[in-house]
Order: C-alpha cells, then sequence, then structure tokens
C-alpha cells in the first residue's frame, strides 16, 4: 500500500468526471473509482469508464450494480424520447433527469470511502452548465456532506468524509482546458444521452451541444466519435 | 387511484419496519413498500416484508437490487461471525453495521417517492435500543431530509419530502404495544441478524435479544420461530 490518502472518485466514463479523476490523481491522492451499472439505456459508458480508469492507474475500479430502471421516470433510463437540440437555457429539470441519482450514486461512494478508510470523495458535478439539474448544485453537495458526516461509522469518531466538486464552478471550456493540462484523452470519454449502437455520439441531446459548444470555442476539434 | 396520499414505507420484515408499515396506513396513507435485495446473508427476510406487505394491503411492493457486497464492511453482508449473547450497552458501533445503508435505502427511497409523487417516507429507525448505528440517530434523519429537499425536483418546486420516523423515540416495548394496538401480526417478521436454513431465529444475536427481551417485558411470547 502507498502512503498516498485514499479517494473515491465517482466515474461515469463521461467528460466531466474523466476530469475530475485526472484532478484527484494530480492532487496526490491514491483513488478507488466507482461507476454503476444502473439500467441505462447505454452501457457504453461503462466501457470509457474502464478505458479512463486504466488510462490514470486507479488503485481499483468497482462497478457497482444498481436498478434505476425498477423506479422509472427518466429518458436515460426508460422509453422515454431525448430530447435534442433544444435550448439550453430551459429553466425547466430536462427528462433526462434521473430521479435522486447523485444521492444514490454518493451514498454508495460513502459506503466505499468507509470501507476503504478514504476520507474524500470526488464528484464531478456542475452548476454552470448543469443541464438543469436540482443535484449538481453546491448547496445540495453541502448538505449532503453535512448528512454524510452523521451517517457513518467514520463520522461519528469525527473523520467525516469531505465531498470534493473541483468542476463545480467552471465552465465546461474550462474543464476541457484543465483534463488537457492534465493529460485526459477525451477521445475516450462519451457524454451523449443517446449513442448509436457504435457508440457514437448523437452530436444533438444537451450533453453533446455543451460539449461541442465547448470544444468549437476553445478552437479544438472534439476527438470523441460522432454519427 | 384513491385519493389517499401515498407514502413510501421501507419494509425490511424485521419488527420495526411491519411496525411503522401498520403506523403508515393507520395514519390515513396509501403505502408503496420497498425492500432490498443487498445481497445480504440471509434472503428470508424479503419473504416475510412480502407477507407483511400483503398483510397490510400495500398499493406496491418495490424489491431493488443492490450489491452491497461488493464493498463488504460487514456482518450481515460479509463471512465476518455476528456476534452472540454481547453486551447491548456496549459503545462501539457493532460488526453487523452495514456501511452507510440508511443513506442507499433513504436515497431509493427518494428517487421512488418522486417517480410515484409520494411527499412522505416512512423509516422504522429507533434511537433507543438502536444497537450503536449511527444511522438511525434523529440527527441523521434530519440532515437527510435537508439534503433530500435539495436533491429532487419535487423538492426544488417546493415539495420536498418528509421522512417520518414514528419509533425513533420508543422502546422496542412501546413498539410493539403500539403494533400489537394495529394488528401487526409479529409471527410474520424476521429480525435475526443469522437465522438458520429454515428462517428460525437465533436468539442471542444482538436483534433477536433485543427482541426477545422486550416480549418478555410485555409478558408476552414472540410468535416468531426461533431455533
Amino acid at each position: 500500500m502507498s502512503a498516498e490518502p485514499v479517494a473515491i472518485v465517482l466515474l461515469s466514463g463521461g467528460l466531466d468526471s474523466a476530469t475530475t479523476l485526472a484532478i484527484a490523481r494530480a492532487a496526490g491522492y491514491a483513488t478507488v473509482a466507482l461507476s454503476f451499472r444502473y439500467g441505462q439505456r447505454h452501457a457504453i459508458e461503462l466501457d470509457a469508464a474502464r478505458a479512463i480508469a486504466d488510462a490514470f492507474g486507479v488503485r481499483e475500479h468497482k462497478i457497482a450494480e444498481l436498478d434505476l430502471r425498477t423506479f422509472g421516470g427518466s429518458a436515460l433510463t426508460d422509453d422515454i424520447e431525448v430530447p435534442k437540440d433544444r435550448p439550453l437555457d430551459a429553466a425547466e429539470v430536462p427528462v433526462t433527469y434521473v430521479p435522486a441519482r447523485n444521492t444514490i450514486f454518493l451514498a454508495h461512494a460513502l459506503a466505499l470511502a468507509e470501507v476503504r478508510d478514504a476520507r474524500d470523495i470526488f464528484i464531478g458535478v456542475n452548476a454552470v452548465d448543469f443541464s438543469g439539474y436540482p443535484d449538481c448544485r453546491p448547496e445540495y453537495i453541502a448538505a449532503f456532506e453535512r448528512m454524510a458526516a452523521l451517517a457513518t461509522r467514520a463520522g461519528v469518531k469525527g473523520n467525516p468524509v469531505r465531498i470534493h466538486t473541483p468542476l463545480i464552478e467552471l465552465r465546461k471550456t474550462e474543464i476541457i482546458r484543465r483534463g488537457l493540462e492534465l493529460g485526459v484523452d477525451y477521445g475516450l470519454t462519451r457524454s451523449c444521452y443517446d449513442p448509436d449502437a457504435d457508440g457514437h455520439a448523437c452530436g444533438h441531446c444537451d450533453s453533446c451541444q455543451i460539449r461541442l459548444a465547448a470544444f468549437a470555442e476553445l478552437g479544438r476539434t472534439d476527438p470523441a466519435p460522432y454519427s
């Protein structure tokens, strides 16, 4: 075992979580990546998560099984159409919102942190280009951290976990610039809500729109495959 | 659909959650019971949960799949020996503690509440005979509720969920007395941490000890089967 502190990093396979992993590694953490097979319509993102975890030399990559389809209620898990080319300034919470997803993901990260004696959890939520999800806001993360301090054996003993959100105040262009500095290969990442059977991104869902606009603004070509 | 408000009730198949379901029904809620197959060493409690859900005429009984064994760290999911006949006033968090279990369970309840338009979640945690688990304390529940209000679409729209803990301040004898008034058949419930292959309770783990002592104090025989 190295003497590096251990951090749990939520790793979806997307651009944000890959950048978050790079930031955690650069900050000197040994990392345990945590991904979920949660009934998402496309499991291609798990392949991406594996490739990214390998590229960054994580200590361990856990894939936890969930079944959020049991509950339904989202275009990401159900047969609801993913909206294409919609204006991104819409005030509504979009249909791609998965109910309580970050709470469920962070709850699992908290369990894993406890059994791995980790005091740090990293999650790539973003409140700027956050696409209207309530559980990506700073006040939500702060409330989760307060709850977590009371939830666990380590918390009770005075060692609460910290939830790190290094991207939360960054624009997408800033995230990509930071990731490129840290050696993230964005060709490995997958962000699309509605990829085709070969894993090619659609280019038109909220997630693709935000990503493509950011690469364009940086004068770069997104290296991920598009259909 | 009835006009009754809908509540999500976490139902483990044990004495406390059965009583909690009875209380939610008596309070006029239509109920959606939520149980978990989470890699527990004995799945007999899910059979108990089904029988209890039927007895109380729940509207729906969801069994969500999890795999807490992936994480390890508890005598309830791993090959760690369940302690027998230990003094119940021990200050330590016991090895039967499953890391972050109530946080994971409540996170799922929150997701289900959102997709069923329920504003109420019932959980049978107990801070008196609580066997040393950090995530059974009132301050933990209050912190979860504050987090939940920020986590979901309904919360953002000003309809946060309430977490009801009707047993939290009750002694085990008071819980049983209340349940008997409400018609709970405790013969259907299973509380043992280490039952035999036929589902008979061991009589010696923390959970059995607390339960047997309470029935004895009430001058009653516990109707559940013991080996």
